[in-house]
């Protein structure tokens, strides 16, 4: 299991954050997903590595833009 | 035709006009919604009087609170 976080901006409501969640949880090998519009932070958990860009794409997808997490 | 406006709290979205606007469509008789979530304004027209409380109801069904404006 491998967790890697970013930083979305643009999420407001619980709304926000299940449009984000549904994206990240279609990409191949992602076990779970955490985010929260609050502080923006999305965590996800993946049973192989995951490549940074493809999350990146799935919160574009959902609306929102993100940066990977230091 | 006859519209009645509302003021509804706690929108943040998109997402929140959409969810407030799916369960006020629902609503029998009802032909058109407006719904700012900037503003809170939500503006319902029907083919027949509608009751306020059933508007109310159905935007309490959504997650939002509202009240008829004056």
């Amino acid at each position: 299991m491998e967790t890697s976080t970013f930083q979305v901006t643009g999420m407001s409501c619980g709304h926000c954050e299940s449009a984000v969640r549904e994206e990240v949880m279609q990409l191949e090998g992602v076990d779970e997903v955490q985010v929260s519009s609050r502080t923006g932070e999305l965590s996800v958990t993946a049973r192989a590595p995951i490549e940074d860009n493809a999350v990146l794409a799935a919160v574009e997808e959902a609306g929102y833009e993100a940066v990977r997490s230091a």
